[in-house]
């Protein structure tokens, strides 16, 4: 990426105010940023560092009242984080896209098929009958099975497995070692003790604007026509666990390491922070909140709720009571005194003098 | 598959009512069947469906009686559930068994031998003097290291990384991302603050019929000789830890998430949910069930406990002490009212006037 | 390998009581050592073993005093335990290294380069200038991105991912499935309550002498410049996952499947059990000690602190809150009883009759 100042601004509906002309090659930090950088300055806090900065430009908010003499050419934005957010994307789509082509060896079977300007890394492999869409990223040591059907614009990172007849959307991010469509934990218990596999014949449905982590598993639905599915725009973070027949609602956001039992019903735009723990066959209402290591193991069935602790409670009780059980010691011992003192005041009047 | 109802029926031992001629093609729930699908009836409360089925078969409880009547062929049977997941396993197994053969590249050591048809996907990777047996499936980006030893029938799903000198059973499965025989987790602490690897040498053992999640890592014993061990029968869900030297007794059934750290020996039979956490150098008696999130820092010698919270104890007592635990800042509350009162009452006769 | 006791007593420090010209091939515990086997006897519980051991050779301690006759040849020591360790790392070392040379396919962009004496296995991957040291095992499937950096004798494990611009230092172990790099979990809510992606720029840097456990995840940083950083001699365990811009301090030790999260500081020396979760943006002290499961949400400032609960309280204040906490359905009834005492004492005296 090179461009001025000047294409920048026109980018950003900014303003410029110093030299437009000027080159710009990389995106920094303000207090990091070098000759040829461009920073941007949105919390007050950092002010300080834009009369010091080394970076060519900085995009700052229009009403913006310098207090000292600044080096940098300033494009002045209605919001300069939002702007910053834009450049980076667009730096990082140069980048992602500028892998092409089909490195070898590498492996699609004869039946497969896919788009224009796809990616496909050495050792990738694309199983038969499957259907990949234009412009996608299939990074090395990818599995995509048999009758996996992949849309456009979707970026996979190397090692992703992704079992056969599951469906992945548009822009979809998929990354390292994630994997869709394995076994959902079906085993019919025998009467010897032992479990007999129950096979996991479902498939996996990503839609579309879809981000599954590193090591993320979603496992497959159980039966034929079945299908364990993430909903527009959901995304998850790392490690996380997906159990068979789960629905995850529109633009749902989980943190790492949460883990959702079979056939739970997840609404839309609910956030769950990290180690998170949801029961099986159960509904969460949209707009749940969800605070780190809670646990739920009933429905939830008011929306907008905001919860922790196992069973899940409402957040400020659960560290209202959280507080008292830090002193429990404190209260049992005083709750003993009490009953001494009662016990004395009883037995006292009462008692042969 | 294609088979006649009157061919599901014998292999089932159940008798039919109806066209036992007609052909079935598929497996599907009763409510999404449709034509030339069986599906079954076990539930009660899915009757209604069985009256307005598309499905051209359904299997039903001998003493089933219908109340209206029903288009599609019936299969009778002891238990519809029990065969209907028979016959899952009987399709997934078709579907299973159908990949065969070696695609390329893929790599094999001189000194490593397969047994008969064997599928070996491209890119999989066989090390020195690995022996693999008959009817096993190595799917691509498989990775099975030296002197590696795999019974019969065992499905390897892509991209599994087992270490050299691991040994696995018979009619195991293994999913996407598992790791077998990865270093424990052990270093010397050093006078200086810092931590020496100590080499790990040992080996994991699988047992036969044991199933393995996806991602889920077991780490390799310390010692020459010694082996993790997962018995027979054991199922492992996704995403779950089990550190250096722990043995899994035969048929527990672990759910995703869980951690078991080094030497702990769980029973048999027992049953942990997901996310649960066990620490090291204890044991856990056989038919221990243990609920979601709960911790067992001590060993349990008693059989067929069930427990929860962390450190763990027995179900109902947890919840009736989390019942308490969310008025906590109510009892809080009336025990500093009582503490007053009494001593009002003790300070009133003795206080002047 | 194969040594004389003689050889391995002068490679100890130690001196040998008994035949020093006996070979040795391999190490084992002294409760299963057989003939050409070397053992160790450190715990006095275990000392029975050294009367009926069949090792051929057996490290003790320099005052150890038999109580009765022992076939085995000794060999004397100051610490039996840390000259074993020695013995088994040297072990390890013969095996490790002993994988060596370019097996075919493999990948190298032109524009990479490695160093002398390299493993590069089948179906490993190296990007464009990319720059690998000396010594370096590089196993099957593993991913090394664009750029990247790796020190010498480093050895990363099959089916490690490591992201474009990651940097490894010199003398690190990666275990399979480990992702180096992948995008930290950023997003960007809109309006329409959907979510953009902030692409993350940034890397990851691991210094020397780090450990990586299987499945681990390590986020890249958000910006250009920045990187989520673990300083030298850190140990992570299995399936932990480390957020963007963390960073964790020189020789912290972390156990499997816990969690940490965005721009957090982990302090030096730091030792954190198993499952534990720690929020973002918040610093903890050098030396603090978190129990298993516990969760952290604000910054620890006091070094040399044991934690655990959540929100982390001190060791021995959680266990005995938790053991009032075992009994609080009592202490409600208690405290009911309590009130209604208090409130016979007064209603008594004033009621009527």
């Amino acid at each position: 990426m090179e461009f001025s100042i000047n294409q920048i601004a026109m980018m950003l509906g900014g303003e410029v105010i110093g030299d437009g002309n000027e080159k710009i090659k990389m995106l920094a930090k303000i207090q990091d940023a070098k000759k040829g950088q461009i920073a941007f300055l949105s919390n007050p806090k950092y002010e300080q560092y834009i009369y010091t900065t080394q970076a060519t430009a900085v995009i700052v908010k229009r009403d913006f009242a310098a207090r000292r003499e600044i080096n940098a050419t300033l494009v002045l934005v209605d919001d300069p984080y939002i702007s910053f957010t834009r450049l980076l994307e667009e730096y990082h789509k140069l980048i992602s896209f500028q892998k092409s082509g089909i490195e070898q060896p590498s492996f699609m079977a004869d039946t497969a098929s896919t788009g224009k300007n796809i990616y496909r890394g050495a050792f990738s492999y694309i199983g038969g009958h499957a259907r990949v869409g234009d412009n996608v990223k299939i990074y090395p040591h990818v599995y995509i099975g048999d009758n996996v059907v992949i849309g456009n614009n979707t970026i996979i990172h190397p090692g992703v497995k992704i079992y056969s007849d599951s469906k992945i959307g548009n822009n979809c991010v998929l990354h390292s070692g994630a994997v869709i469509g394995s076994d959902g934990f079906g085993f019919a218990p025998q009467e010897d003790g032992s479990y007999k596999t129950i096979p996991q014949l479902g498939s996996v449905t990503l839609e579309d604007n879809v981000a599954i982590g590193a090591n993320t598993v979603i496992d497959c639905a159980t039966l034929f026509g079945d299908s364990t599915t993430i909903r527009e725009g959901v995304k998850l973070d790392n490690l996380i666990q997906i159990a068979h027949n789960v629905e995850v609602g529109k633009n749902t956001v989980i943190a790492a390491q949460t883990g959702i039992s079979g056939s739970t019903k997840i609404g839309e735009n609910c956030m769950f922070a990290g180690q998170v723990g949801i029961a099986g066959h159960i509904t969460i209402a949209n707009n749940t909140h969800l605070g780190a290591q809670s646990g739920v193991s009933k429905s939830i069935k008011e929306e907008g709720l905001r919860l922790m602790g196992y069973p899940a409670i409402e957040f400020g009780s659960y560290f209202k009571s959280y507080a008292v059980f830090k002193k429990l010691p404190d209260i049992n011992h005083r709750l003993k005194e009490l009953e001494a003192k009662i016990q004395a005041t009883q037995n006292g009047p009462l008692s042969p003098g």
